[in-house]
């Protein structure tokens, strides 16, 4: 059987550093949560942002627009969030409401504050490997769970399924500059097993509920899984056949519990960041 | 024997695209040409630049530095190019001098004239297929050659020997938003030959002359090279065994004479495009 890739320890260590970090500097980082429209994902989202920030020692604000704002009143919010010195984060539900032009919005966020980095200027430097910038904490996420449990990269083949902005590409290129060889499959790509297969390491974020099955999996490759998904059972599930492929890969990640915590942490450490960065420079 | 991806033709049509464009607009787009200290590599450049502009239609005027005028004065420089209205693309020959900060000038460039696309916004806009921006010339022109010759790339499997940040990655990402699916190599990929054989479409950029051998070519395949290498014998040639290759391949460019030629046509299209909203927006 695998060896689990749990995201609990590494969590827990993260979390460590960023409150041990924080009580040395003694200021408190800032986030601010932004969403459109009061609905029951939404909430969730807040509350699981707000509860985190208590944990790891960060304060949180929340605002909420509603959902018929319009663009300009979120994007004078998102002005007045880039002037203010106590937050230096700055997080955007999405997906936006119609009506909202994503790059709009988005390029308005400070690329000094946009620690989900989804900045045109921040994506640049995920594509230069320059370190000034943010990393999206999904494959940033994924990138510290590896390093975890001693995942060596330089060489070894991956498999990235799923292109999306924010995971797919991003994670591709973080690989790429531990230098692994790095495929890119997506839901054009042809004889998507013959890629799979040839995997050392195979990371997925397709949501597609059982997309990865046993024999597309090469014996002793390392399996993460991004994809979260809703099974008929009400439960959630990954990309990946969990049972059948666990008896093949050396590795894998359990969903829930493995690739989401970890990307939660990096969300504050990345806060924590952009708050070491703007204090530096008062 | 393989059909030949010449550039000439598409060179021509694209020179003639442009020029009918500035002629109907009746306004002349300017191309700024900066070098830093004086050097026949850089003359080279610097006349080639000139002689495109004087061909397409384009205003071009070069600004030579000496190597030790230093940083300031090249940020000045651009600072000046970025206001004048008369200049709609500012070229930097590369690599710069050793005391100047890549990172620091290049962000200087006005994204909006940056007709190379080596700015970290044209970088991200790359990675999310926003055509707000500009592509970098050698990938684009790749790309206008295969659809030149009417190659398909959807689920096609692209394999991209080299990784830099201005040529292979953003190949692999134009590729893979082509709907192809994508794997890129390096120096550091185990097994180079088992990957380059499963390709449809070839791609390679390393300055290795002679890197790809025919037994690396799945018989069929696109074989692009984008590789400048001088030969003992003085002459230039790709990182392809050209002849071997030719008689596996189903289609290749040859160097000198393929991808060369339609890079610099790209450039002159980005500075027409920089240009034309450059207009618009007055």
């Amino acid at each position: 059987m695998a060896i689990l890739l749990e995201g609990k320890s590494l969590t827990e260590k993260i979390k460590n550093e960023v409150r041990a970090e924080i009580a040395k500097i003694g200021k408190t980082p800032g986030l601010a949560v932004v969403i459109i429209g009061e609905n029951p994902a939404a909430r969730i989202y807040v509350e699981s942002k707000k509860k985190d920030c208590l944990a790891y020692g960060l304060k949180s604000e929340d605002f909420t627009l509603s959902e018929d704002a319009g663009e300009e009143q979120l994007l004078a919010l998102i002005g007045d969030l880039n002037q203010r010195e106590d937050i230096h984060g700055i997080l955007l539900q999405m997906p936006l409401p119609k009506g909202y032009s994503k790059e709009k919005v988005i390029r308005k966020i400070a690329p000094a504050k946009d620690v989900d980095a989804f900045h045109l200027e921040n994506m640049g430097r995920v594509v230069t490997a320059d370190e000034g910038g943010f990393k999206p904490c999904t494959p940033a996420g994924v990138m510290a769970l590896l390093d975890e449990y001693g995942i060596e990269l330089v060489g070894k083949h991956v498999v990235m399924v799923g292109c999306s902005d924010i995971v797919g590409k991003p994670q591709a290129l973080l690989a790429l500059h531990r230098d692994a060889t790095v495929t890119i499959c997506h839901s054009r790509t042809v004889g998507l097993g013959t890629m799979t297969k040839q995997a050392d390491i195979l990371i997925t974020a397709t949501g597609r509920l059982g997309l990865i099955t046993a024999d597309m999996v090469k014996p002793g490759a390392v399996v993460v899984d991004i994809g979260i998904n809703r099974g008929a059972d009400g439960k959630i599930y990954g990309d990946v056949d969990f049972e059948a492929v666990s008896a093949v890969a050396s590795h894998i990640t359990p969903v829930p519990g493995g690739v989401g915590p970890v990307t939660r942490a990096i969300l504050m450490k990345n806060t924590l960041e952009a708050a070491k960065r703007a204090w530096e420079n008062v």
